[in-house]
This record gives structure tokens, C-alpha cells and sequence, in this order.
């Protein structure tokens, strides 16, 4: 897929609502959009789809706004997976649906016609005097074959105004990827220097990007089902891979991912220990650690009191990797989070996962063109060496072969590409 | 200096007016601009100042339009060193300064008060009955002290209106660095794979860059007095480094400057000896060549015919570099271009030079923080290796040393960042 978003709109949403002070005066869609009313309100939508963000997981984000005399008189956003869509919580607002007479409804997301764990949204609309339905976006689902926008047409209310689609889309993307193809959405991030590098020679633990790209880097991170990282990174770093934005109230933790195929979290050192439980291992949300079956194997029958404590604890959960050597380690990382294990353990389906580190996993996936977004944050200085460097030939353990020529390398598609302070936020897809 | 240009503007100048096809709809200043005249009308003078982009080096190129009843009805851009500058071809376009009567002036930069090549601008605009002339620039000349401005505010004319203060400085920044630097500018220019490779390790030679990027590379080309290159480079890719732009019709190509410390261009086969003829030495303008002194004396007594060749040809100059081992590679290159021979070369002062490559010599630049602005064109793609790379420490050579730490590495200052296609076009700046 390829595609490009306005300026100011991110895989992530509209990004002066997720960084504290982003100029706005650099978006030209909000200024120029404020004179023409449908297009403000389908924004309104929009704004109104991220407030939920994340909880809705597996189902979309979607943002619906009622409009009566050219103000907005009501709003809602998709709840926690199986409770209410925004169509209905906006309706919902109103004690009696008289009110709902002479009403104009923008929402991001074409109405559902079916019945899932809700009824189906097209019926709140249906013989109750609204002047239109103003839809974002048509739905991705195959079988629906936008028969909500034809029902709404066919009750003389249905109009599609895809100004905003592609950016209504890039925010529900995961939804998107997972409803066309089968599988589990895989977006990648990292902040790189101009020259690569992920860290410094050292490892020493350091922020690459400045404060506002952390910022949308924590908000990423509450957008996606779980966080994946290598045991090295780990081991470096102790990263907490929880959320951390003062905007973000009602987000759910991601799930913890560590690929640690050898299992060296079973030989960590005492202090080791200590730092894991207090950092990475630490908070509510659960750790999936994926293994190969032969280290899983050689551990059950380790006397060692942290792999027992490991084992013991229901907050870890062991999943072991496919042996079947023909799978790129992307693969078999993408199989294993498939199993229902793993959707048990984060209490719904995993419909998408971010790779956030370290270089090499990261360039496995970027080697097999496994992912569907990066987000990548570019930082103005330069800091040599090779041991941290994305697609770097240095370590090429988990990599077939990280060497491309200019006239065959794949070329990705520039989806997003916008200021952050001095860091430049880079966001690719596959073409 | 840091300072941030707005979206459209480049250190080349108004984008679209560089790039065919460039989003124009991205740039929200001439959209917004086009209800307040003042700002419009300076716009109209920059653009008129990117029209002789580069003949009026050393000079700044300034624009000049003179409005009446709302509309343009003259415009001037300084012509080429030693000849008119803005304010007076512009009036010069009437036959009878009384058409000047109930005029408004716009002039990019302040207009001069003094005796140069050319009598002081200023004086064109005293008792003509013009309403008022509006600066968009203050000079930078210390000497000056907003004297310019001065004289035309005690004439009840002057005006200052900085909405494009930073534009204009952008586009004239060799002008103002070297006014208040007494030095050679040196810009950097390369473009890149997302992971810092300049080439593939095959080196085999191909665009890393889009079609748009290109075209704005050329663009700068003929910006800049001297475009400097390293021998490897030229050996590898035997550029021409000339100036192929559709829309450039009196620029000037820039010296071409060759930085062969070692004399390897004297031990070259015959094959690359007529490949260079061809090539790189081939066209009007003129090559300097800076080798080190042992090579040089090397040469003038070697009995080689191609040696020869190249001393005889009056297109090819030798320069010695400074031998001071305290010296970087691009302190003495510097130092070495800023030599009146250099200048007799190419018929004025040298206010500018722009590197080009290979990595290491761009490298050793950066290394020493020595440049001033760094055009860095990033494409989408990732090509691993390292022989290629920018600041890599795979080849050190030139390089002291390239290894930094996240905590103490130089932070440069995002001055433009700007969409081409799918590449990311970043302008940085020493803070």
C-alpha cells in the first residue's frame, strides 16, 4: 500500500494533539479547513476518534460527532473492545432521539449493517428526521461491500467525503492490515542518528530523539497491542516499555515482548535480576519471553532459583519459537504471537505489535520487508561507530544477508514525513 | 546560528520555483500570504531575487518590485558582480523616474548607502514622491548599522517587515557568513540511504536520490562558486559536476575543485585518463586540482606524457596544501582555496564552496564541525555495508576520529525540512 498523509497527520493521528507545543501554524489542513464546515467536522470526527485510542483494540478507532445548526451537540468514541461503537455513544447522549431531528452525524468509519457484540449502528439513524450521514472512510471488510453507505443512501441520508480517508485509515491502519491480510500488524520504530546509529559504541543509555519525539514514541506505544524487544536491548538498557504521556489516561499497557531465543534470561547475573524485576519485568502488564523449545527445555530442569521464580510467576509467560529453519526469526516471532496463548494472556486478540529494538531485530524484520509502517525518528548529529547501527553488516547474526545494491534494494513509500523540534519523524510502507 | 525556515524555503530558496511538480498545496505561506499585500509583495521580490541566482556572487542576489495601485509593474534581481544591483535595474526599467510617483518599493535586502562597484542604491529612491520602500532584510554588514533603513525612515519611506527576515538570510547565507566570518562558506551536500550509505559497498555508481532531489542538487550547484569532490570519488564515478538543470539559463558552472592530496590523478591508466578528459576535466569551466607539495614536486619531474598533459592545460591549476599537521583536511583545504590564485581562477573572490564527496572527505568535515550549512537528502530505502557510509569508521583515513557519545556528540540545528517525493530534504546548521 502506498499512500501519503496531509501534513500534521501521523500513523499515530493528528499531531498537534499528541505533542505539547507542535506548530501548529505548519498544518495547513486546519486552516484551511475551518471555513468549510463538512470537512471541520469530519476533523472533529477525527480529534474525537483518538480520545479512546487503543482501547477499542481489535476493533477501529472510530469518531462520530452530531451536528445541529452548525455546532456540535454531541460526540462519541468507540469504548473498550465489545462495548459501544461512537455512533451509538454519541446517540446515547440524548435522552430521547426526537432531539436527533434536523442533525447533521459525521463519523470517520462507514456504520456497521451487522450484528457483533452490538447492534448494528445503521439503525440509530434510520427515521429520525437527520438531514445526513457524512462517512469518513468505507469500511476495509471485504463483505461488507459498503452496503452501510448504500443504506444510508437508499434512506436519502448517505454521503462519503474522502477528504480526510487516507488519514482516517493510517490511524486505524492495524485494523486495516489485519482485516485485508490475515494476520498480525507490524509496525517498527527507532530513533537513528543521521549516520544509523541506534546507540553509541558504548551502549550507553542515552536518548537519541528529543523530548516531543518521545513523546509520540509513548503514545505509539499505548496505540499497539504489544511492544517487542530483544533480550540484548533488554540486558543493555532495562527499558520499562510502559506508557508514559501526562495526555493519556485510560490507555492500556502494552503487552511485553522479549525475543530471547538462547534464553539468556535464565543466566542473568544477581544485579541482573534485581534491574529486570525493577524495571522491565516490573508493572502490571504481563511479559510474553519467546525461546527456542531446546533452551526452554534445558531450563525446566535448571535447579536455579530465578528460573524456578521465572517459571512461577504468572506474569511471565514462555512461548517457544518455531524450529522450522526455513522461518526468518520475523516469522517465527509473527507465529508464535499468533497462538491463542498469547491473545489469552492480553485478554483479547493481538491484532499488532511494534519492534522497537534493538538494531539487529529490527533489521531482520527491515531484511525480510516484514512490517507495515516504521516509524522512524531521525535526530541532527552523527555518532560513528558500528555496533548499533540499523542494517549494519558489524553483527549479522540474526540476518541472512543485510547487503543491498542501489539498483535492486527495495524502495519504501514516504507516508509521513513531518518536524519534530529538530528531530525529523520519518513514517515508510511498504510499496 | 539556528534558525528554522518556513515551510517552502530552503537554502536554495522557494522550493517550488526549483523543483517542477513540488506540492505547492504543502506550503501554507503563499496561501496564506496572498490576502496581506505587504507580505505578498515581498514574496514576488524573492522570487525576483532567485532569478540570477549566483552571477552576482560575491554579492548578495537581491529582488526588487515596485507596485503601483496594487499591482507590479517593475522588478529587478542584481546582476552579475560588478553590474547593477536590484533597486536600480528595477528603476531602471522606467524611462522617467516621475512613473516612480505613488509607488511602493520592495527590496529583498537594505539598500546600500556607499560608493561600491556601483553608486548607492538609497539615493534612487530620495524625492521621487514613493509612498514607501519596504525591507525585508536587515544588511548584515556591521559596518552599515541599519543605516540603509535609517535614511529611508528620515525620508518618511523606510520600512522593515521581517516576515521573510530568514528567508532571504537563507538564501543569501554565504554573503552574510562570510561578511561576518571573514571565510571561505562551506556548504555540504549528499544524499543518503536511510542507514548513511552514500553508495552500495559494489560502488557501483547509481542515483541513491529521486528525480526532484537531483534537481535541486543542480540548482545548488550553480549556487555555489566551487564544487569540491575527492579523488576516490572521481575515480569511481567520474562525475561532471556541472550544472544540468532545464530551467537554468545564465548560471554560471562552478569552479570544480579536486582534493588528490596524494597525486593520484598522475598515476591514473590510460582508460581513466580518457575517461576524465571526457568526463569530469571536460567543459569550460575550470578544475583546480590540491595536492600535497612531496606529490607535486614528484610529478614536475616525471617524464609521463598524461603528466604533462594536465600542467600544460591551462583549464587544470595546482594548488599546494598547507603541510601544518595541526591543520584538519578541511581547515587546509579551506585555507588552500582561499588563495587570490584560486580566485584569478575563476574570476572573482571565492565566497563559496560546496563538498559533494566522496563519505570520508564529507566526513572530515563534519568531524571538525566545519561547515556551515549540511544539504542532506535522505531517500527511503536501506542499504547495509559500510564502505559508503557517512561518518563511518570503517575507512578513517582522513578522519581523526569518528566515534562520539550520545551525551556529548554535537547537535546540529534543523534549519529546513522538506518533502521531495519520497526523499526528506534536511538542511542542518551548526548551533
Amino acid at each position: 500500500m502506498s499512500f501519503t498523509l496531509k501534513k500534521g497527520f501521523t500513523f499515530g493521528g493528528w499531531l498537534p494533539a499528541i505533542v505539547p507545543d507542535q506548530e501548529l501554524d505548519n498544518h495547513e489542513f486546519i486552516n484551511h479547513s475551518l471555513a468549510k464546515s463538512e470537512e471541520e467536522f469530519l476533523f472533529n470526527a477525527f480529534l474525537e476518534s483518538m480520545k479512546n485510542t487503543s482501547i477499542a483494540n481489535p476493533n477501529p478507532s472510530v469518531g462520530c460527532v452530531i451536528v445541529k445548526n452548525n455546532k456540535v451537540i454531541s460526540s462519541g468514541c468507540t469504548e473498550i473492545w465489545g462495548g459501544r461503537h461512537a455512533e451509538r455513544v454519541a446517540v446515547d447522549l440524548f435522552q430521547n432521539t426526537d432531539l436527533l431531528l434536523g442533525t447533521q452525524v459525521y463519523v470517520t468509519l462507514e456504520p456497521c449493517t451487522h450484528f457483533g457484540r452490538q447492534p448494528p449502528c445503521i439503525d440509530l439513524f434510520k427515521d429520525k428526521g437527520i438531514q445526513k450521514v457524512v462517512v469518513g472512510c468505507l469500511d476495509p471488510n471485504p463483505v461488507m461491500k459498503q452496503r452501510g453507505l448504500e443504506i444510508l443512501k437508499s434512506w436519502g441520508l448517505g454521503t462519503y467525503n474522502p477528504v480526510l480517508a487516507n488519514e482516517i485509515k493510517a490511524w486505524n491502519y492495524p485494523f486495516f492490515v489485519q482485516l485485508q491480510q490475515k494476520r498480525i500488524f507490524i509496525a517498527l520504530k527507532w530513533a537513528q542518528s543521521l549516520d544509523g546509529c541506534l546507540a553509541d559504541d558504548n551502549n550507553g543509555w542515552q536518548w537519541i530523539s528529543n523530548i516531543k519525539s518521545r513523546h509520540y514514541a509513548h503514545w505509539l506505544r499505548q496505540k499497539y497491542d504489544a511492544i517487542l524487544v530483544g533480550i540484548g536491548t533488554v540486558l543493555n538498557d532495562f527499558p520499562s516499555l510502559n506508557v508514559r504521556h501526562p495526555d493519556i489516561q485510560q490507555a492500556r499497557n502494552p503487552l511485553k515482548v522479549i525475543y530471547d531465543p538462547e534464553g539468556k534470561i535464565f543466566h542473568v547475573q544477581q544485579h541482573e535480576q534485581n534491574k529486570l524485576i525493577e524495571k522491565t519485568l516490573s508493572s502490571s502488564n504481563s511479559t510474553i519471553i519467546l525461546i527456542n523449545d531446546s533452551a526452554l527445555k534445558f531450563a525446566k530442569e535448571s535447579p536455579s532459583v530465578w528460573i524456578k521464580k521465572l517459571f512461577n510467576d504468572k506474569k511471565y509467560c514462555f512461548i517457544t519459537l518455531n524450529n522450522n529453519h526455513k522461518m526468518s526469526p520475523g516469522e517465527s516471532i509473527v507465529n508464535a504471537l499468533s497462538s491463542q496463548l498469547v491473545s489469552d494472556v492480553l485478554g483479547r486478540p493481538v491484532q499488532s505489535i511494534m519492534v522497537e529494538g534493538g538494531p539487529r531485530l529490527l533489521s531482520a524484520f527491515i531484511d525480510n520487508e516484514l512490517f507495515d509502517v516504521a516509524h522512524i525518528f531521525i535526530a541532527p548529529f552523527f555518532l560513528g561507530g558500528s555496533k548499533n547501527r540499523i542494517f549494519s553488516t558489524a553483527k549479522r547474526s540474526l540476518n541472512r544477508c543485510l547487503l543491498r545494491q542501489v539498483s535492486t534494494a527495495s524502495r519504501f513509500s514516504l507516508a509521513v514525513q513531518e518536524r519534530l523540534g529538530d528531530d525529523t519523524l520519518i513514517e515508510i510502507l511498504k510499496k
